[in-house]
């Protein structure tokens, strides 16, 4: 049984272990304040060629929102996702325990854009209502699309004119910025969101993601608000490692970039075969339309979620490449296909 | 320059390390349903000898202590703690964030006992007070101290005749079992507290704590609550195998003997030489009370804190230990002191 | 210029301020624990003849919902609401800032069915979505619409078989149960509902809305939710007064009648000059479908909401009936709309 | 049974009720956009002498504390009150309840100075602790005694210095500015405190508060909170109508002023008379010491609270007056306490 489930399912880089192993018995200082933590984050300001942004290392996703949300709003006010945004169903209810609403807005493609933006500062009139005031986008999306420059562009002068903050959970940014369809590099973001995190955990990390916050407003106190949610590892080491490995050079991109190769892979050689996609994923998910009882043979080999019914002779399913996936097994797949789709 | 600081400053047991590396391409499930994580409770639950329990493993301690509270607590509820309990001051207000009081109660030995909570209910006689309904108490304490058997017993005699829930934070239980003056085994707790966690990230884990649900009427939906906090890690695979390897055997309880060994040969010695303590603990964590300038001394060799003025001349240092503490640096440190004290 | 704005335009009945003028000197307890309201308490208990609910006067409906809600959910819990549900939109995240999502579902009526349920427990599927627990309905609804005695015990069954807690917004019940097409009594409630309140803001009452709790595990430590959110008046006494009077004997369902009445009249002369309604609404709300111009010819001399746009020449606008509405007002608008509609 | 337990026994100032019922059926904007509330507080700011400042009409103290502290605080932040402090221990934890932490300090006399206050931020000093913000202070205190204009001064600069938050309940703020010790005006507040809030409720309303924001930086948005957490009556009339009268001329003073008259004329007997007392009050809250069995005689014929045992045979009791007490019953009580103090 091999499994797309997930980019999580593997352990971490074995470079990564590699250098928890030799720094082992180093004593450090705790809760971030590590020499390793500290070099991880140097590391990533330069690689954003930014002096002035803050840099956080937390342990996971919902944490990284749930902290970070928290932080940037006032009571009355309200983030803005799309229906398929992680904030707004699977991150079970962790951003309205911190006391604020999620207003969703439904796309086809899983981005959010201006007139979603429009259409909900429309509605949202008065003291009755909550303050949109927090723009959450996901990079590479929920359902595997990306965000253009382009669109990133008119999402800040949106945000801009209407004293929105925008937020990029960046899960998945490894996979969106090296993806074929890309036109964005990591030194630009700063320039274009008020926040946003690279993601360790589904590319490549033991644990960790990287909170960038861009903006100066949003910076002050942010390690009382990780402190307080509980997210302040006592060995922050721990994450400090994970990204001064994935950043001391390129690997970062390097397995980002396998993860979507393996996708593209499996994406071509399944369009070869006139396999229709829910989505047009240009990243390492995608969501391949299949007869039921091809994704039951399937099964019995490989472990994938099935995504959606789409009628009842068809379903979508998921498949997720990682950093560890390997090109044997995505070949298999396509064999396997071929001669169950027969 | 060698580290007393604390009990994390270094990394994990060698030994959790290398079962991270041989395991790491496996493919496991994520969020804690992976084959480690699985056996890690297994193993807890033997070594408990209860398979009536359940056992959560989640990434530290103040992420542990505010998802079970506020999963355990109605809104009007509140937490009972001793002053210097590590929910009511060092945690940043996490507990008050998921929107419970937590009520103090000034203490010499850093232990609750049934005339605190006697007095608390007394003074909370109506609906314009908050409910005290969980009861706090950490063991090893904040300062070292260890609840004995007869005094957990009269704990939970008035728990049950008052309706409470309680609560054992054991963010450095090892210690407190492993002490010399302990009269308790872990399989005794089930039957002594309605929850408890085993602090992994103190003891020679790289992170992570456990955490026991005896009372069936707290159990239901945890998983929920974890992931709302945030503290669901994708790859809970790295929590599984810290706790795999401490409860293999008998690590857990070998290395917090160890730190328990090396806090007693520097308290020992201290006191052979006439240096007094701010608290009597029989645990890895001791306050010796120095002259400040014996103090300034040793900082030029070692790091700890200083932790409070007692008078003009002499102040109190926290001494920690764990299960990295090398014996010669005790014995050095000794000597340094000799010196300085002369 | 009057208005048909809503239903708390003017002051209350006067037969309650002469109470309060009457009682004004007598000296009573606060809180609630005053003889007015516990003698209100009395009188709805009958009305509904039970004496095992619990009965609470709160001041207003966002109070009501938010201390309910909250009280009656855990943390991982959520409520279900209809899109046009006031908890969802119209009360500032109230809900949200006590840390529970409300969940919404879209309908044509603003009524919940079993189908909608269904649909919300088939897609949280587990702990990494919130687990919906609480059924939110209004009766009227907020467009006017009523629930009916088999609607009622359809949804009462499912919430019985899937541990649901149906609670029921009554701001405007009074209008619901004197509706002509209403087949419900206040006493027949408790036995359909786990919860809900009774309006006297938009019925008369200077203030004031009384909870219902009929289901015994939800009443525990109720008056604790209430002073900690807020809701405990000091002068409970005023509470007690309005719901004494309306229910000493028939006033309050009087009250609601003569709105209902005056809402029909609007509707039955606005359908024979075919008019067209945007909701079917047996209430006190009604949503006429008038051209544009009429609307702002309408607008010199009465002052209500417009709703929504339904095409580019027609306006839907929303007319509020209340217990002080006018008879000859209501003649004067149909009167002032033939002429503008000519 | 005459009642000497709080200031909120009897209903309204007649003058009020009258206003109510004379106004009663013109039509209003709901929520506190209608003419009387604008009027009112255009009456208060012109009293305060102030164009500049927010003055908002909420429902009771507790729900002005815990939105305005709420609406004023980011989630890391906490207040600082005395012990004795209403939001410490009477309000169910409701400032918790909305995630913020209260830390207390004990006091003799019930007022904070800038000792405590710097106490608190010297124990307060990194991200492990929260972040003490607002200094919560009560005048008059809830054992009656009042800040005196030098003290508000120190403490306004003490808030000055260090980046604090000065926020004064006034539930008995008139109370407290009549007391014959007191040398501040209303009109001095602004420039003292960044919020403060005019109780009616204690000081002859039925039913408000009156809260005024100084500090620009706390006004934004403020409408949204009240109405979050349920405080925005839709009747927002019936408040409008209480300040009005209040502070149409002077019966805001006047009512406070008779209410501190009856509590001197109490005093001065009973200190003729020997008595000593708990605190000293120079307003509407008295605390006389008396021994035990003429407690008990005077429960005969007087309502009142025992509030704390002082030794074996004394106990202190608590003795409110109010706009509507009686001075012959205040002539009955001593001359009762007269006959049972033989």
């Amino acid at each position: 049984m091999y499994s797309f489930k997930n980019d999580y399912s593997e352990g971490a880089h074995p470079r990564i272990l590699t250098t928890l192993i030799e720094t082992n018995l180093e004593q450090e200082d705790g809760y971030g304040e590590d020499g390793y933590s500290q070099k991880a984050v140097e590391l990533i300001k330069a690689r954003l060629g930014r002096t002035d942004v803050d840099v956080h290392l937390l342990s996971g996703g919902t944490q990284t929102n749930l902290t970070a949300i928290a932080a940037f709003l006032r009571p009355h006010e309200a983030a803005i996702a799309t229906a398929s945004g992680h904030i707004f169903t699977h991150e079970t209810g962790a951003i309205e325990a911190t006391g604020h609403k999620v207003i969703s807005v439904d796309t086809e493609d899983g981005k959010l854009n201006t007139e979603h933006l429009q259409g909900v500062l429309d509605y949202h009139t008065d003291e009755h209502m909550v303050k949109p005031k927090l723009v959450y986008i996901s990079n590479s999306t929920e359902i595997g699309t990306i965000y253009k420059k382009p669109e990133l562009k008119q999402l800040r002068e949106f945000c801009d004119r209407n004293g929105l903050i925008l937020f990029m959970d960046g899960a998945r940014l490894g996979s969106a910025l090296t993806s074929s369809e890309n036109d964005l590099t990591l030194s630009e973001l700063p320039g274009l969101v008020d926040a946003f995190y690279i993601g360790g955990t589904k590319n490549g990390a033991l644990i960790g993601e990287a909170l960038v916050i861009c903006n100066d407003s949003l910076k002050t106190d942010f390690r009382f608000h990780i402190k307080q949610k509980g997210g302040l590892l006592a060995k922050g080491r721990v994450l400090g490692i994970q990204f001064l490995e994935l950043f001391r050079d390129n690997l970062f991109f390097e397995l980002a970039n396998h993860a979507n190769k393996m996708a593209e892979l499996l994406k071509t050689e399944l369009a070869n075969a006139n396999v229709k996609f829910l989505t047009d994923s240009p990243t390492n998910q995608i969501f391949p339309i299949l007869p039921n009882e091809v994704i039951s043979g399937l099964q019995n080999s490989y472990a994938f979620h099935v995504w959606e019914k789409v009628d009842k002779d068809y379903s979508a399913i998921r498949l997720v490449t990682s950093w560890a996936t390997k090109e044997e097994q995505v070949a298999a797949f396509i064999e396997d296909y071929k001669k169950l789709a027969k």
